[in-house]
């Protein structure tokens, strides 16, 4: 399977790495939303956040945190925002899971704030019931 | 201190609630981006990502992947954005930590790509030296 993440895992593909350790590598992204941005994925190979593991994501969210704080205090941010994409729909484009970090500062040009939804009359608990009843125990 | 979380934690103020346990509550965005929109918080109050404890951390980011595949299940997305946003810059608007969990769907207007930054020759190691001196061994 050709995956650009498990060839920068394995070396074969050279990044730019910030920190790594047995389960978890993070790089920088090369094609950044702002300067700095980076990226924290685990070694092994998940498509996506749904599959994986509960030791592996315990793992990332760490190290995530950690470089998060990182990018903040390097780059002296305004604020970060994590983020994972999972399916083509939400914006993934490399399928191993990863968390992005996105620098912020006050005067940059993302500015991603959508039109926010309204719900109609009883439409909230409709929607809440759908998921709850979806959710595991 | 008011905080809007931790009135719905205390049963203060209402809320569409998905799911909790002892440390993590999740409830439905009331001004979502798609309907079903859902927020996943610690039950104690921290400003941002990185206030969290490494326990209610591991706590959160399990129960945000159990409430975000329940969201995908329940709604039958196409997708599903993970998203927590830290300080004013990045978007936050509630000072308690939250994931956002996004269901997105192949014809949503919910389009946040941004114009991709490009490194200039040496410029990439430069940022990712900054951050590597700060990142805590």
């Amino acid at each position: 399977m050709d995956c650009i993440f498990c060839d920068i895992v394995s070396g074969k593909e050279k990044a730019e790495i910030i920190y790594q350790d047995e389960n978890v590598i993070s790089f920088l992204d090369i094609r950044p939303i702002n300067y700095g941005h980076a990226l924290v994925i685990p070694k092994t190979h998940y498509e996506n956040f749904h599959a994986v593991s509960p030791e592996d994501l315990n793992s990332v969210i760490s190290v995530t945190q950690k470089v998060a704080d990182a990018v903040n205090k390097g780059l002296s941010t305004d604020g970060i925002n994590i983020i994972a994409n999972n399916g083509v729909a939400s914006g993934q484009t490399i399928f191993h899971f990863h968390f992005h970090i996105i620098p912020r500062f006050k005067t940059d040009a993302f500015n991603y704030r959508p039109v926010l939804k309204s719900y109609g009359s009883g439409q909230m608990k409709e929607f809440a019931d759908k998921i709850r009843i979806a959710v595991k125990k």
